[in-house]
């Protein structure tokens, strides 16, 4: 098994310079979390860009999708900001074949309370559990990509029925 | 859904008295880890029993046997020692219609560096994904119940073939 | 002993919005991670503003010294933000019989290896050691507040010969 | 300036091993926390010894008080466990010329709520604020170290008067 880690930028990347007292994209946390941790399967982490959600076009959505389709692997999981997050899963729809679980963090991951590694364990267990399809894990939750929604004021994210 | 987490102790659970220079099984982690996080659907928590997992015995696991027979609920976690986690899962072996995942930690949840957030949601995830039957999930891998045990020297879990 | 403590904003109060995906200046962070800590002395935690230090103007300067002079303590710490501390410690020279500590953080205190739990433990033991005067407590020194200067580019404090 | 930090072992120093599902003293913690910083003062580092200060003898004291005497500086920071902090301040007594802050943490350092960085970060403060002679830095405070004892039960340092 070899998992691909695609990132894609979001609050779970987000670090800040004092400099300027900014707060902007760095590079991948899923990087340095599994380094600390005692991970012992094949995995590939890949930036593909650093972007807040927000700002992310269809044209970062095609291109994620066409590095899902090019991938080896049929297990991918996606590093992502919260925002946008759900329309990237539909834009990844009917890919056939492979497991995609997209996910990110409400807290940077070098917060002290991040759900950042909480989320980055639940997106693993579940690209290794799932049939092919793309999914959503966040607030310990697997949703089917196609039925969830960010409520942006209860900062959560919702099943859709 | 209403996932059942049943905790038995182990190094999740270790707190430090300092009276006494001692390192102890305390209440359970994954009840505070819970807490931290914005978790919405329904879980709950029992303490079963607080035991180093070296302690554990052939009626202790007939205890968390029943105890995982007899809930309602059909998706299961089990926070539980590392070292005879897996004597504990084969335990588990054949229960019909149920999803039982069982977890733990390498270092206490207390620790700043601990993979107790991660591995509880590895746990969280894979009982949400798998069909009915027993599993691990540890070191960011989902095993079979049957097919694992950890090296002791190498501290970690390895796939039985 | 009372402490009297005034928090005027900074990086050490720095949090995070997702909402926005903004940086902003929140509560004073001094305040929960004394919580944290088993401390037994008094102390007063009075929030004067909440300010970037690149905003701060004289007439906040002048504020502070009103702040500084006007209580009955005679040891008192402020969390500042770092880039115009040296120019706060300056304005506040002279004032007599009285005890005035500066520090702040280079990251905020929400992140996982924050500085500010650090400074504060050296501004607190600065206070309660020094004569009367104005120093400031940074990369773990306690500097004279007339000799010394942030060095931006290498984000230290250092003295002025 | 250079700060010589020696270091005998203590609550701040433990580490817990896995196997054993035991707690014993590590390395010195206030070298990876400092580590960690941005520090920029010359500092050295030394083990003495690696102990729970219960286990503390005179002999160890001895050990203590002539290599306090015997290095070149004159500002030395001493991490020691907490329960016989106050023995081993009082066995420092009388050495000329040198100022000697003892400190140590109620919690390991590996915790994530430790009181470490925040008690180092004290010590370093007042080791270049104070006259010669012999303090402790606890819960926030500089006790003189004649005048400390640690209330056990209430697990806190407390002035004696």
């Amino acid at each position: 098994m070899t998992i691909q880690i695609f990132c894609v930028g979001g609050t779970i990347d987000k670090i800040y310079f004092d400099a300027k007292s900014k707060y902007e994209v760095g590079a991948p946390a899923i990087g340095w979390l599994l380094d600390e941790l005692s991970i012992h399967f094949n995995y590939q982490v890949t930036s593909l860009m650093a972007k807040d959600s927000l700002d992310m076009t269809d044209a970062d959505r095609a291109e994620i999708r066409k590095a899902v389709e090019s991938t080896d692997s049929d297990r991918i999981v996606i590093t992502h900001g919260t925002d946008t997050m759900p329309e990237t899963a539909r834009a990844l729809h009917g890919i056939v074949g492979k497991t995609v679980v997209l996910t990110g963090a409400l807290a940077p991951a070098i917060f002290r309370n991040s759900d950042a590694a909480f989320n980055v364990g639940g997106a693993l267990a579940a690209v290794q559990s799932k049939p092919a399809g793309v999914y959503i894990v966040m607030n310990g939750e697997v949703f089917d990509g196609n039925l969830v929604r960010k409520d942006v004021a209860a900062n959560r994210f919702v099943r859709l029925d």
